[in-house]
């Protein structure tokens, strides 16, 4: 793959990760959606086919990994660090441009959320938190050493089952089943283990739109939880290459 | 394909789309059906499904677009628009004769919810708006750029993943699993971005229905919403357009 | 395939089909078991599994038609009837053994829910209605056309996407993939059409458990509905029928 | 397959499958979690996707069983006893590993709900009896041969369609759709026959994180309910037995 494909790639397949991804967190929980409060389950399951509709689509470009832990695992097993500044630039980039665009899908919804008097004043959790939660994750109880190993567990299960995927699909690699295992994967660590932290395992997931949220001339928003902003990305690359290192030694 | 083949499948595939899609906003929203208020997920994977039941059943016959917006996106990917009147008139009929047949399975609903004392009279979202519900859709703001971009956004997704389907497939196209990884993209869309307009992505998905929704004797029925509908026929065809060109792109 | 063969995998996979598709209805409706209420959702996906799980079981055996609809349509797509009599009568046994084992597996659910005071004395529609719901369909509105009209269209739409199985199957039948399609269309036809009579398009699976109903020494467990009974046999007996037809007509 | 590669493949594999299936009852059920009250669907979901998991993880390293009722059906079947024990050993360690992860990520949910004074002093269903459900099952109404009965059914029914799928799978064995099917085979059981006893199916499944929940030092966690342990060991290892039996008249 050249430079060019992969950055294009993971650029529009980040996009349109968090574009599905984000999207199905203002569903559920913005005001005036058809979606409000469909519940856990919807989200899962939005998570998982967003990751699939992205790898689906971008695999054939740059192996679609989406997802630095991913990028990180893939470069301990294989020990070739080449490309790897290239996937997260890419991945950073698409991260940003699907959060803008949740932005402008759920437009009226953001504005409905924040400036209805019912909103305005209330709580972080009641009011601009579900704002935040669109664009970055949060903990329901805020414990930096649970939280950091919640998401290292998350991601060792995650790029586990990529860095695996190779020896059940005869050298296919990331096909079209491929991308349907692996949404399910998400499906699956979002319904188990995301209920402490919300499960970002993916530091581009939730950095690059937390900037975004940070940047965008939303009312009221409220701040973007930068003293939790570490862990998501921290968590993710620790088991990541925690991953790689089971890989090693069980699997190789 | 032939043209009568083409066009033979684009009318079976559409009608058992519109039935199914059509048929599960019935069964959630309408009064006396065992599966009302089964919620948004129900909906989602209703339409999910709906595709690829179609898809599946028609994709030998006209290799199943079911829609104008990929038929347009694959038009302009191809170069190649001969056919084009024969898929969106296919598509057409396909979807006014699935939304006759939802009014037949829902006989007895429809006159339940639309005569039940405790809806006449109720404002349009509670009493006959889930009625035209049934048939076309709405957005829960009313916001012309809005709404436009949100089905833009939708559509996009849509057809880049069918246009990109070809490159994991190595050259099966439109086959079993296809049909399977395309139900799931149309889940993520209308989890992730069903909120705002209810995800027509389809021209002929809204306007078929409408059309029919117009003509059906059902009693106090309502308006069919004629300003809204030029939104849900323009976007996607934009959108359709948009992915081709990304596609022509990045792709290609 | 023999007719030994043939007779064993209808019984051996019916049961499995019934014992699943009967006791996700015992699972969400009866008094004391974990799963209850657990909505429409459940129950499709639900039957949707068990259609998938009988069909892989089974299929190297008889095919797994599993339905009496299914293997009538087959037999006017193909001209062929002589092993008709043998599926029908290895359906019916499987689903009468499939029903009878699910009052095994929940049989303190059913004194539960029967002799619980809270329970009896109550409409057929709260009290003994979900025992035999757990058995045998029956309809929201009670009207001989819409309800018949309701099984044709249900059944027309399952069949027609079996008989088309084998155009996208590369002549590989009922495969792996093709018992997960499966599963998925007899979802998509619980979601959409299954609202107004619970979708039985299946006449075993109706007439098989009522009588196990009518037999099994269950208390106050009220009447078996046998006005209805014809509807679940004759709707998807013609649904099958007309299915072939449109086979015939516009896929052969 | 190596011993050595067995072990480790069921000590991983099974780890998985009880940190992703212990996670889903645990973000479900405790207090502080954000998926608390999504359901039962998000449970039985949960649980196939963990089987899904683990299997396509380790299905290379020992054809990943992860559950002693399948390791003992598949030895009836085949006559080869030989690493039955290898198995079982990687199983149960896996099991109580899988079970211990489940405690670090949940932590602090875990004290949240046993110290929070709303939930301190409450019956065992309400208050440590969700804290139990995170690691071994338990019936909704408790009488030996019915809970005996129930598990051996939903056992007969998972190891039949793990024995008979070689039958369709062209001689590929566990492989990438393997672990799909297998899954939603999974979520069948659990819909379908998870109701009376929340389906063990499995000795190590529940038999592991009982002996890890009497051991952790949770405060105010209750007794481990050992008088009913016997029941989801016996139950699921005679209902593999059953399904060898079936599987060696009805489909060798």
């Amino acid at each position: 793959m050249s430079s060019s494909d992969i950055f294009l790639g993971e650029t529009i397949g980040t996009a349109v990760l968090i574009l599905l991804g984000g999207g199905v967190c203002a569903a559920v929980t913005l005001k005036s959606s058809k979606a409000r409060n469909a519940g856990w389950l919807a989200i899962t399951f939005g998570w998982g086919f967003a990751v699939m509709t992205a790898v689906y689509m971008t695999a054939s470009l740059s192996g679609a990994h989406l997802n630095p832990a991913v990028t990180v695992g893939i470069a301990i097993k294989d020990g070739e660090w080449d490309n790897v500044p290239v996937y997260i630039a890419g991945q950073m980039l698409g991260a940003m441009i699907g959060a803008a665009l949740v932005w402008v899908a759920y437009y009226g919804q953001f504005r409905a959320h924040l400036t209805d008097p019912e909103t305005v004043g209330e709580t972080p959790i009641e009011g601009p938190g579900p704002v935040l939660g669109v664009f970055s994750t949060g903990p329901e109880i805020r414990n930096t050493w649970q939280n950091l190993a919640t998401e290292i567990i998350g991601t060792v299960v995650l790029v586990l089952a990529v860095l695996t995927q190779g020896l059940n699909d005869s050298g296919k690699g990331l096909g079209v089943i491929g991308a349907l295992i692996t949404a399910f994967v998400v499906v699956s660590i979002g319904l188990s283990l995301g209920g402490p932290t919300g499960y970002a395992i993916n530091p581009a997931r939730d950095l690059g739109p937390r900037i975004v949220h940070a940047l965008l001339p939303l009312p009221n928003k409220g701040g973007s939880d930068w003293s939790y902003a570490w862990i998501p990305v921290a968590g993710p690359l620790i088991g990541g290459a925690i991953a790689a290192g089971i890989y090693n030694i069980a699997f190789a």
